[in-house]
């Protein structure tokens, strides 16, 4: 599924409202499968009108998820999959919101997005219709070519803080258990986060990284010297402040203060043009084993007090299944619509 | 100014409508001419308000271009700069049109590109408004890493035509001579090109050959086997009809069926979202030395007869000059603005 490769480059995603029962869903699975491995395999999927844009080594992934509404046609819903609550600083537009099924594609190169999205949807046409799409980009390379954590368009340094991908922690976080289905799946929330670059810029850089608890330059916590030094959250300055803010981001998503509760998180960075204005922002990745007892709690608190509120609006949010991957001979869902 | 570049992955291009005096506008190039120098060199822009987003090796290139009104403001207007003249088969919506200046931004990377667009838009704020905007992306790349010409979201190869950078037909085609202060500058038409994916891909792909004129796996003409080979415009088959069609695009295109005269084009595929519906299609650039003497017959000559035009329609248009590029010490313009 790619959850545990780097952000890639150009990535779309799509959510489908179903239009079938349980059966045609199985169908659609059975056909996405094959689609997903011709075209991550660099190959056209079957029936393909444009079959050269179906090209080898681009780095294209594709993950798909289930919304709360498919398990009323299959039962064995993952507890605490129902869509978030609506938080107090959200303004959710029902444009950018919800879904059934949800289609990711990334990959190295946006021209291969584009075709194996638009492969996924028409395989898709007599089963479910897209009702939002959205399109992001992220840079994780250097200036010297090696990977980086990457920034959003506020110039942050955005994801440090997640477990290192291949430790218990990690699997610890991102797999989920139960339903029997699910085992080695996992939960992924997106959501669209629009950010005020105008009012940001108009902070100064101390302002800017206290506000997040990091430093612009690097990421490192304003306790350390490193973009991965352990935050210092007892730590207080010569007035007897302390120097990471109570209220801010980096302090209030830690899971030391979260009762060890943690998640894995991605971003795109999106713009949106209506006309020649633009707006800018995040589109929001996290995965967790449980949406309910991970995510939640920590979306509560940081609505409650997060010091980067007053830059960002969550504008869309849903919330998927996504099933453990396949094996050669089996099929996407298959333990759940098999 | 990159034209002689490969086309990049990322671009994005902002016309702006001008709301100063020829000074004024000096003004606004030698801040651009710093913008561009520093942001080009991977460093941020005087005044960056997210510094750390101008990263070196990520093959940022800027471009800056001078619609016809300027001209009032300056005189020395190149010849044949307007407007072009409303096709027969153009749509053109005033939201994809015109301008009297021009910025393209390109790089390996969208986030690059973004912030560049970002201060230069901020630097151009008491002079110029920006009055659209257009996001297009390519792939150069070939599935063995090596460069290519690339294709459009038909899957067509799209550019094999154009004269070799380097050669004498390069440089005759692509720099202007008159006005001296426009010697070794060019015109860049930029022309919006919507693309009905759904009815094209309704064709068979003979039938989208014909239409063509060229192989959709290689990009060769009817009448070769490689990429590059030359058409072979006399070529009957066994019923004795023209191998490469009358109407076909690659025909009507051809430098030898518009006496002689060449254009030097790039272009950047675009999707565009309305909700969950896609527009898909080409932002067609055109270098010349010269809009009405070679652009707009070859054009005139397309939009007359060319198979292609069933599956596509121009929404925007516009014309502007490129000056050349500035040296060390010298700034955008200065040529016509010193």
């Amino acid at each position: 599924m790619g959850i545990a490769l780097g952000t890639p480059a150009s990535a779309e995603l799509v959510a489908f409202k179903v239009g079938t029962d349980r059966a045609g869903l199985g169908r659609l699975m059975r056909l996405w499968t094959s689609d997903i491995v011709a075209l991550t395999g660099g190959r056209p999927a079957p029936g393909d009108t444009a079959p050269e844009l179906a090209v080898a080594n681009k780095g294209l992934t594709v993950t798909v998820g289930f919304g709360a509404r498919v398990f009323e046609l299959t039962g064995q819903k993952p507890s605490g999959l129902d869509d978030l609550p609506v938080m107090k600083h959200d303004r959710l537009d029902p444009a950018w919101s919800g879904g059934d099924l949800l289609v990711m594609v990334g990959a190295d190169d946006a021209v291969s997005v584009v075709h194996a999205v638009r492969r996924l949807i028409a395989d898709a046409k007599p089963f479910a219709t897209p009702i939002w799409r959205q399109n992001g980009f992220w840079d994780s390379t250097g200036a010297d070519g090696k990977p980086v954590t990457g920034r959003n368009l506020f110039g942050q340094v955005d994801g440090t803080g997640n477990p290192a991908v291949g430790t218990p922690e990690f699997d610890e976080t991102v797999w989920s258990k139960t339903p029997d289905w699910f085992r080695g799946g996992t939960t992924l929330v997106v959501r669209r986060i629009r950010m005020n670059l105008d009012t940001w810029d108009e902070l100064t850089r101390s302002e800017q990284e206290r506000a997040v608890g990091r430093k612009l330059s690097t990421g490192a916590p304003l306790t350390g010297t490193a973009e991965h030094d352990e935050l210092d959250l007892e730590a207080r300055d010569a007035d007897g402040r302390p120097v990471i803010a109570p209220n801010a981001h980096a302090r209030l998503s830690h899971h030391s203060e979260n009762d060890g509760r943690r998640i894995f998180r991605k971003g795109l960075n999106y713009v949106h043009d209506t006309g020649a204005t633009r707006e800018s922002g995040l589109i929001f990745l996290s995965h967790q084993a449980d949406v309910a007892g991970q995510f939640l709690p920590l979306l509560a608190r940081l609505d409650a007090a997060d010091a980067l509120n007053e830059w960002t609006t969550t504008i869309g949010s849903a919330t998927f299944a996504l099933p453990p991957g396949f094996q050669p001979g089996s099929w996407l869902g298959q333990s759940l619509l098999g």
